[in-house]
């Protein structure tokens, strides 16, 4: 397989998928619609869910797991869950396979289900099922559970983590005493995700909430955390749901109050899922391939020796230099020393860069004569010339930096494309031709924001929280509005 | 619910049922077969995941994410394999549920999967079917790859945590250039098993090969893992296969060795699941609830005041001491401070008991006034008073102590219940009356381990590594043997 990239500029989706299958993150499997996380892809992965999961345990909450399967039934419980999941569901019809007389396995006709089951899209119907067994007081409440799962969602057109048939998430379900209590929870939770994106993956967000058309499908308010790509296009990151009483009502989970009355549970749910790894390879990864924060690195620092038949002799050298920075790093730095003398230099140089890894060390028999190290930064491509004295505070420092470095670069791109419109031909040129996020009044009706769909492909990313109140007129109807809303085509 | 415990001698089943589900490790679910892992069990299940999983990682392994469902095509490629796991599937058949002229949800007939999707049973198939992709030279091997999943057999009588329809494991898959390699990887990881099954489960387990009948379907040889629970029944806890060149056949998967001819690709799988779950459960528990080892175990310590509303201003100074010896074990030691005013002391201790917490400290008001602390072990039950100062150091130790006991009482326990025997007639006794394990001579053939089977119950568990060679007369048919192997009835 060739390792050369396809240019951003030239083809933007190619450029995307080559960067995710050649730097080995993933691949599309032989089931349609089903991704492979390769060993470097998931290591990605796991870097973020441990920083996650320790995120959900500090603000209280614990893991547990819950049925991969789901009765067709409990779908059906809640009137607008059902209508924005049931269409795209896995279906297990029949638990057994059976040689036909052919000896070919068919499926057994007499194993059939009395009911069908469903493989879970998300898990709200089965956990609420189950929390009515667990809830009968308010002694019983909060409970703050999250799980880390596959779910599965029949997607016609797929693309690697950004669309696939199964993904993998974590989704946090909460159940509550009040209405304040639940609120406040979806945006704790807002606000931990958004932290994450910003100070771990170095992606800018925005938060805010979702109009009444994009909310989770038996949401009474979606939350939801905005990132910008490096194509000018939106993408969804993570969501948190205040889901009112609407699944606790479909279930009949009612509790005890402090009061000895009774009265329905308040609920939660939020995910994210590994559409996080699309967004992390599209809003820093160049033509040269992938290019990944240090916060999230699988390997931080790689050590390369320039060695040639002549030189060989040096290798003790180099071992021990290697060995005394990896140490001098410390256990928290993930440092790899690929000295595979199969492979030229030059040959390793293109790999890493391709997969990323953040700083690069090249050791010279010549430069370690002169007691220095090459040390190259993948974000900017920079390299210098470091003694070696210095090298363990130099890349510690690097380290630092180039993770701000991400961060500044995407917020500055976010800016620049980030656009105040108040009339409809500006809107759709921006749009069309600029990209980004487009700040505009919006008279609030789903009409218009389905017509401005229509016509320019653009939806309502959010309506960002702690919004400027300020009058002003629909850029599509006219109309009056008192606040911008941020408008974009997205993922 | 009742927090009253089964004893074991009443009803040893009813018992493991009591201590799973009023521990709160699990309960059923409303889908036959399926469970869920309550919080507390999960905890536990996340800290045996995190040291085997550093123990892969640590025997050069990674992890990775293969598809949830497998083609139906795939499972009839290896003969032996399907006859194995076809049977017990749970099949995809359709991808879309829509509303019936009623409104009622029901399977979108025209959704239909041209060919049908199981649910991973264990995933050999999709594997290799993505590995010959990968595979091209000796280079490209060995691969070492690890996958933490949910899987689904459809079982007709289920067991939480024993048997169940979805359990959550792992599958270890790796690819090697020859045989050699591939054995010594698959005893690699079966001890790697046995160490964390000795060290951190308590649980003495003997190593050894499965009979020809008992083998994974498509291996070549099984090796497992076999523990012994407090009834007498033996527990196969984890198994790791050499699966010779089976699977690279039948998914064609061929590399060019260092010579530069072709050959198939050499095999091993490895797991462990939930099930282990049931054998902590099994092996240390008692007729007060369930016993945790303290390396596995949530919480460590839990600390209970014993106070009233006439001594709540000792409150203070009991937060004091419990902040002071919380710091004192350090950050690695999982410490609780109930201190609910809710809930009286009894009621606590009764509470922790039944969850197994390995070391409870009584807080009253006279014994700070006499600096000492009342310290409880759960495995023994014994409770001593400790002078304050001394406390930190006598938990720490006690913890060893506890962990060390457990196993050690494991082991006398096994030791007690294995039993050479050399007639069938005191085979059957000793099968039927004493339980655990019987060394009797076997002549190797199916059909004598079959009719054993059939008039006993009792399998063969394993021939243990490293097995004593000896000359002797099977125990039913009295034909030659030269080995020893064990028998027992089996969960």
């Amino acid at each position: 397989m060739s390792k050369v990239i396809t240019s951003r500029s030239e083809d933007y989706s190619k450029w995307y998928n080559d960067i995710v299958t050649k730097a080995e993150l993933a691949e599309h499997s032989a089931v349609r619609g089903c991704m492979v996380i390769k060993p470097y892809g998931f290591g990605i992965w796991e870097n973020m869910k441990s920083v996650l999961d320790k995120r959900f345990k500090d603000t209280g909450h614990v893991n547990a797991a819950f049925p991969l399967l789901i009765p067709k039934s409990f779908l059906s419980k809640e009137a607008a869950h059902v209508e924005g999941f049931a269409k795209e569901c896995a279906v297990v019809t029949h638990y057994r396979l059976k040689n036909d007389t052919d000896g070919k396995i068919i499926v057994d006709p007499e194993a059939k289900l009395e009911e069908e089951l469903i493989i879970r899209p998300t898990s709200e119907t089965i956990i609420w099922n189950t929390y009515k067994d667990w809830i009968q007081s308010y002694r019983d409440l909060p409970i703050l559970i999250n799980q880390w799962a596959n779910v599965v969602r029949w997607e016609m057109r797929t693309r690697l983590f950004l669309r696939t048939a199964e993904f993998f998430w974590q989704e946090g379900h909460t159940a509550h005493e009040t209405s304040g209590e639940a609120v406040e929870e979806a945006e704790r939770m807002l606000n931990v995700y958004a932290d994450f994106m910003e100070n771990y993956m170095a992606i800018p967000v925005v938060r805010g909430v979702k109009s009444a058309s994009e909310r989770f499908a038996g949401a009474v308010n979606t939350y939801t955390t905005e990132g910008l790509m490096q194509d000018g296009k939106a993408l969804q990151m993570g969501t948190s749901h205040f889901l009112g009483q609407n699944f606790a009502k479909a279930f009949d989970c009612q509790y005890q109050t402090r009061e000895g009355g009774l009265e329905h549970v308040w609920a939660t749910s939020w995910g994210v899922s590994t559409r996080l790894m699309g967004a992390l390879v599209m809003a820093h990864s160049d033509d040269q391939g992938l290019v990944v924060p240090p916060k999230l690195a699988p390997i931080h620092v790689v050590f390369v020796p320039i060695l040639n038949k002549k030189n060989m002799d040096r290798k003790p050298d180099m071992d021990a230099l290697v060995q005394k920075i990896s140490d001098g790093l410390g256990e928290d730095c993930r440092v790899k020393y690929d000295d595979d003398d199969q492979k030229r230099p030059g040959f390793k140089f293109a790999e890493y860069e391709l997969r990323g890894v953040p700083v690069r060390v090249a050791l010279g028999p010549r430069d370690l004569d002169n007691g220095v190290v090459e040390i190259a930064r993948r974000d900017t491509g920079e390299k210098v010339s470091i003694p070696i004295d210095n090298a363990v505070d130099y890349i510690k420092n690097l380290l630092v930096e180039i993770q701000e470095n991400l961060y500044n670069k995407a917020a500055a791109y976010r800016t620049e494309h980030t656009t105040k419109v108040d009339d409809f031909d500006t809107f759709k040129d921006v749009i069309e031709n600029k990209g980004g996020f487009v700040s505009a009044h919006w008279d609030g009706t789903d009409e218009t924001e389905a017509k401005i769909k229509e016509l320019t492909k653009a939806t309502i990313r959010c309506i960002p929280l702690n919004n400027e109140q300020e009058e002003g007129k629909c850029v599509y109807s006219g109309n009056p509005s008192k606040e911008r809303v941020l408008f974009a085509k997205a993922y």
